[in-house]
């Protein structure tokens, strides 16, 4: 798999020295006070692959909050809970808004939002278990997908976000009114505030992109946690959509199914399969971890982890 | 790379009754007279691989007008002639049209238009080439791609998209009007117009998927047509992009980097690699073969090339 | 001021009788389940004047609730309570051609609602009060410009507007999360959803459109209600704002100062001064109702209330 | 109807006197270069009255291109040509709150344009006249209308329209694919352009204000140009859309039935009946005359020209 006689451990000091030196570059989220306390300098990775082989280096232990990486936990629970049909009878999985020869978007034909990797799509979902799985159990499912027991609710950004998510809110009544969302706003924007406030680490974001790689199976205890069939659904909506306005670019030029969050977060799910956690709070214009990103970059040319390469 | 005991043959044969017993279920596109003559029920697959095998079904010779499927040869152009650098200045290569948290779209804060699979797109990478290519050049290296010195202009089909291209034009006059487009509009609108009525068949398309499928290299002849690098880039945005508002449903449950037509074609890049060429005018509500993607549906599961199977 | 050799009262007999001609023809609204209750036959008119005149033709003492002409009540609530540049430093006065409830325009360079007579607008208005005048309040001010101390909130209604009001909700949050609304967006929600939940009759809106026809002064009392000023503000933006997506044309064709909601009633400030109320809960497609309208028509015409009539 | 014991000339003159300080504050439309060329303190006003009476201030003489005032004379001419009828079932009369130059509400549920003061509308009034005047005729009508015999074709404007117009050419390109327009685009646009190129002074717009103030009627020939029907609409549709963004603004602030041009000239059509034309180039973010926003404030409440006035 590997481009060069250069050794695993090696391509990812070099991502990690390539990452260290972009980070402060970047600029730390700040639309909720807890994200701006980050250290925008802070930078790390884990790899974590199959065969139980692991590297660590820099800030992989230092908890941040999930943010967006909550939505791929978000809709493998949908998915584990309520099926493939059923979940995507509420959201759709297309990473464009536009119809091919649309000039300006002004409405849609299909009020349900466009995926799960968008705020709308990703409160949709939640809003599809909210009264089928309460916090506690979504909790730990989500730290059985990172293989995590220590992820809890970092109480303070849940504070922040359920203060200022006045946006999210109208999101989630303009679902309601739409009867897109069935379930109550209040509640479904509650859970969704919370999954974004889990306090993980860069080695969580790698255990979970491990999982979806594997096509769901935990690699420590060899069970099932996600169908395969699932798994694959979660890996395309990842590359097609997991990095905001970059997602397009980022599947040309780094090609690996990942997911951003505003917190720094970066969870990979890449061929091998290994799982690749980055942590940057230093984002970049788009909200992607800046250092992850050109970390990324690297990893995948040096590695031919790009999902195209023949 | 098979999923079962079944030859490829075996496969290719029950999706050439799959999908042409789909075929009479969809509907001709009328928008111009000229595609409306197409017979409903036509229904046509061909794979070439790049050992030189072969699989032909059903109306593989019937040429039909190419439409969208030419954006691809249009990027294709836009990348060898200008690289991909300069391409990628001038239009986007994102799916998605939204901020990751917006409720409506009114206007972008980018002006290029947002890949090369939309109108817009692809009128604007052909007006990058519009005083550097001409119709001739485009028209013989589309030949050249196709693997067909039989390509040529169908009158009929370009006097009606000359005629009824209206959206296209005020599309070309808005983007040259925001600086976007720095070339005739006019001229570009007409370029676009003839590169949408090549004429072309099942195998045309199936040649074209595997000169993209192989990395850009023309099997016969040995001969690299477009780079390795820009080969990967058009295979992702055909992923991503290529199959109008069903682009992520279709990444999602077939897999393949394929680019669809009004006409009825279809062009696939495949894992072997591979090359599939599918025609069936009768299209879906997307716009989409209905044939060609239930037959598409079919040959990816059974000879599993979805791009990200494990 | 007449057109011809009838007397008012004549006009006023036509007009009813055109009214109630035309009332069936239209739709009740049934958005809410209180308000498809209403008879679609009902209608009446009634006039009344600074000299103390009086017209009443119909269904002048039934009960219906105010909904959108509430709108009014609530600008001049807040130009009192608040001043002109205070309140229109919140919400614009651009007629927007957008339907009641839409969205779209907030997510403009200018964030603040287009205009108080649109839901948005409102809800913003509304919420300038919120801290400083109770329902009790507002409640109390409506009994007076209506010159009715039977206006009470009908309950039911109330409820069926809370219950269903969800679109409402994600405007008042959005408007939030701008930072464009300050105040809380439950409470603002709530006082609309009770202004809009008033039971007036015909009889309330004539006088409620008399005083502000008269530039503020209570015509029984001699009291001065609103300020000159402020009445013309209100008769304007009547004008060019209040027959939702039909205020273009009804300015065009009727030209009188008119409020309308999906109650069935109008209530017109009219030259004079003289102010009509209408009650005919059969609406057009436009949400306004259909007798009202069109027996506004006759009036305008025969009586050449018409503001732009040289 | 005067305010005060100032004289009318005295009133004028103040007015004068604001606009003429008021001019350097705003700034020379650039959008074409022969509108940059403009003297940004020129400044002038003239009244003309239906008695004969005249005022005439500062830059009276001075010839500038009429520009979005063009549009008052085009709606006149497709009223008297057409009908009110079937104008209007081609183009709205609602006010749209969008910028003049705005597609966005092409794209909506009724797909003619708003109303014939925006870009939109006027392209589309015109194309109704496209094979029933030519331009030799529209400039006759102009001429007459304007009192002005030496009203002539600017050429350079022409050309610089003819070379910057491609978004008016895009709103053409749009409305002819959507079926609304059915002339001719690019006829439609170039008269629309020689439309927008006529060279006027401030005395030419009072005298075309003077004809639609006084119901359609020259008074120097007593001759009806245009019904009073017409004249009327005109009125509303000038009062409701005629200042571009701030249209609702100016109709609560001066309540006078105007329309205004990027050339910086401004055309009333006042109560008396009375006409006013303005002249002063340098404008306002709204793209409407600084100086002569600023006077106009001076002379409606100077002399009670506020249509609401009661």
């Amino acid at each position: 798999m590997q481009n060069s006689s250069k050794s695993i451990e090696q391509v990812f000091r070099e991502a990690y020295e390539i990452g260290l030196k972009a980070a402060p570059t970047g600029k730390v989220a700040d639309y909720i006070p807890e994200l701006a306390k980050a250290d925008p300098n802070a930078f790390g990775i884990c790899m974590l692959d199959a065969k139980g082989r692991s590297i660590a280096l820099g800030s992989v232990e230092t908890r941040f909050s999930i943010q967006s990486v909550g939505k791929v936990i978000i809709l493998a629970a949908a998915l584990e809970k309520l099926g493939f049909d059923e979940t995507f009878s509420h959201v759709m999985m297309e990473p464009s808004g536009d119809s091919f020869n649309s000039i300006l978007k002004l409405d849609t034909r299909d009020d349900r939002p466009f995926n799960p990797m968008i705020n709308a799509g990703a409160i949709q979902t939640i809003s599809l278990l909210s009264d089928k799985m309460s916090f506690g159990e979504l909790l730990e499912f989500s730290r059985t997908l990172c293989g995590d027991p220590n992820i809890s609710l970092d109480e303070k950004v849940y504070a922040s976000e359920y203060q200022t998510g006045d946006r999210n809110r109208a999101i989630a009544y303009l679902l309601k009114s739409k009867g897109v969302m069935t379930a109550d706003p209040e509640r479904s924007v509650d859970l969704y505030f919370k999954m974004c406030s889990l306090a993980v680490n860069a080695r969580s974001l790698a255990y979970l992109g491990l999982i979806i790689a594997t096509g769901g199976v935990d690699p420590m205890t060899g069970r099932r946690l996600i169908t395969e069939e699932h798994a694959e659904t979660i890996r395309v909506i990842m590359f097609t959509c997991g990095m905001y306005d970059y997602s397009g670019k980022y599947s040309v030029r780094v090609g690996v199914p990942t997911k951003s969050g505003v917190g720094g977060g970066l969870c990979c799910a890449a061929k091998g399969p290994m799982g690749i956690g980055l942590y940057g709070p230093s984002l970049d214009n788009f909200g992607n971890s800046r250092g992850g990103v050109k970390a990324m970059e690297h990893i995948s040319r040096e590695l031919k982890l790009h999902m195209f390469d023949v």
